[in-house]
């Protein structure tokens, strides 16, 4: 028997970087009770993203800060919208540079995560934001 | 009752930029009569992507265009593949730093889009051309 | 009547480069006997990507290479985490930049791809990896 549900995760960031939401939404899968299936992440925000990425050094997401700040400087002349500071186009940029969408299958009522892989928000913006992002499940009944 | 559709949008475009299509994929959503789902969407083209971006100041999209010229112009001679002219190599390369797939949840028989999310056909050639996307829905019939 | 399956598809990576597996995934879709459905590809790890990009052209994937090893340099001193290596933390961004997740809607049987279309694991490291995709298919029963 199939069924579905949509909820929401909410996260509140203090400043650019990563706040992880693995635990979380293997708690919303757990929940959902399906045993296979589909579970998809929508980040409704045009300034910060969803990336799954290494979760066992901390200097890996450090080094994606530092290389992000070089590719797409804050106060870039090249912007003109900057109604929001310098950092406004930017937070744009990266976030179209990596996504708002994932999908994971979930197996064995689990979702199919790799041994290294967390699910973060990266928050572009320098000033704290609360972020929503939507979670939609859909597989067989356990 | 679990339902379906897979359906297509087309989209002519001009020249380079972005191409709105989030009332067309709302459209589609609303025909579809599925209460509870999940909408995804996959361009059919190697040249062209599709973004979730802000739709309220247009100079985002301007800027948006000037950052990506930059960091990978038309003409580089570092690129090999030149069959199409100028823009056929950055154009695949443009595509390739964004996405050619969305999926978006559905609830209350409407896509969970944010407030200032709109959803484009950003087009990276800079002839005219005819672009597809697939769109397809799943969920509970209303 | 809805049905779905999860399955795993494995890459032996020799080096940094394109492996095709379109084929691989249409067998699977096909092997799934659904008729209009879904299907998902989720690859497990940090270090190589998914990617949908032009199957005819070799050289489209050369210049792939060119200017992904331009934008993000092995061994730019800007990176901290070099454990396993000159080429660790750029396989981690350039993953970052594009990649693990995939879903394209299937249609008479068939994934909707286009007709330059070809799905690639994109592997970022210059030593031999063994990579996983997990692909999950929704859809009615053909």
């Amino acid at each position: 028997m199939m069924r579905q549900t949509v909820d929401k995760v909410t996260v509140s960031t203090r400043t650019r970087g990563f706040y992880e939401i693995t635990r979380e939404i293997e708690s919303r899968v757990e929940r959902a009770k399906v045993q296979t299936g589909l579970c998809t992440l929508h980040l409704q925000h045009t300034s910060a993203s969803l990336l799954i990425q290494e979760n066992a050094d901390p200097d890996v997401r450090r080094d994606f800060e530092r290389f992000f700040a070089r590719l797409v400087p804050d106060g870039d002349p090249l912007f003109v919208h900057t109604v929001e500071g310098d950092d406004d186009m930017p937070a744009h940029v990266r976030t179209a540079l990596t996504t708002v969408n994932l999908s994971v299958p979930i197996a064995e009522g689990r979702l199919c995560l790799g041994t290294w892989q967390g699910i973060y928000v990266w928050e572009h913006r320098t000033v704290p934001h609360r972020r929503t992002i939507v979670v939609h499940i859909i597989g067989d009944e356990r």
